[in-house]
């Protein structure tokens, strides 16, 4: 076997998902690709590893100190939005519903895979609503044993800031979701918060 | 969204299999490896991509202008077994079971595709053994129709040669196979190329 092909083969595997079939198949289609555009993808991810950092305020991915987002002044700076990681952000973005700013914790607290509150971005969050101007902390983390135990620990530190609203945002049923497979936890928390129909 | 982001996510997609949401989940990966590790991968698909030629013998893929397999004289020269692509070796090649050389077509002939027998690399393997030496070719191609145009044309082509041993792998049930699930066209084959039990 060519080593130039096993080295990427080998290279490409190391990709989450992609195993040796998989990377031998995206291989083949590289070969098929222009030699510039194949030089503008790796350009494009070596680019991203060295060039990109954290947003010294919400920390969401940024190309500078502070993210487009927080540097936007048409957005609402009262309200933060607090998601587990990066691709919570671009979902609710994708959405095009919400205007005010973000906060990416980096994940949630999980003993069992040993993070702590303090392995989160909790505590620049806390400094975010210190310095004041914040009415509003919309809690958007997963429903999972480990994002109770986050909004638990969440709601705990910010009760401290007197008159700041901590919401979640709404648990129910999906749109599409068939109610014969969604689970019990949600069909309950769907019921409780029923509303008036309009 | 982060410009850097952005690009690495719209590089990545162009990668068969890979949306949108795949691709950021790649980029996130590629954010947690070392960048050293990173560059590894994107110097190892350029390289890949400028420094792979194809073996102007067999049409695999080479390192050189001649492949490994065609340039081991510890190999069976007698025997070339005819396949579509480079994968194809690559299968056949792990099951360490066959010694001898082979022939890369590039594809299979498809009038609906616009793939012509010129397109494919049959001159390429007529000269071959027109230069003598070879005394069985395996015909491995896919049971497709257009495999099966394919292998109507190169047993025409083959034919030419004198006292050459033209053969097919075998079609049958696969190890593992339920006969339930089976196409009947397998079955058929399966049936008629029984064997004894020995």
């Amino acid at each position: 076997m060519s080593r130039l092909l096993q080295d990427v083969v080998g290279e490409l595997s190391k990709l989450p998902g992609v195993g040796r079939r998989t990377a031998l198949r995206l291989a083949i289609h590289i070969l098929r690709m222009e030699p510039e555009s194949v030089h503008d993808m790796t350009r494009s991810i070596d680019r991203f590893r060295n060039g990109i950092r954290y947003c010294s305020q919400c920390n969401n991915l940024s190309d500078e100190e502070i993210c487009p987002i927080c540097a936007d002044r048409e957005r609402d700076h009262t309200t933060i939005c607090v998601v587990e990681q990066v691709a919570d952000v671009l979902s609710i973005e994708n959405t095009r519903q919400y205007r005010g700013l973000y906060h990416v914790l980096g994940g949630v607290i999980s003993p069992m895979q040993g993070i702590a509150p303090s392995d989160l971005k909790i505590d620049l969050l806390c400094e975010r609503v210190a310095r004041g101007g914040v009415q509003e902390v919309i809690i958007a983390i997963s429903t999972s044993v480990e994002g109770e135990t986050t909004l638990f620990y969440l709601m705990n530190r910010l009760r401290q800031f007197p008159g700041l609203r901590i919401t979640s945002i709404a648990r129910g049923i999906g749109f599409g979701d068939e109610l014969e497979y969604v689970d019990e936890l949600t069909i309950t928390h769907a019921l409780r918060n029923r509303r008036e129909i309009e």
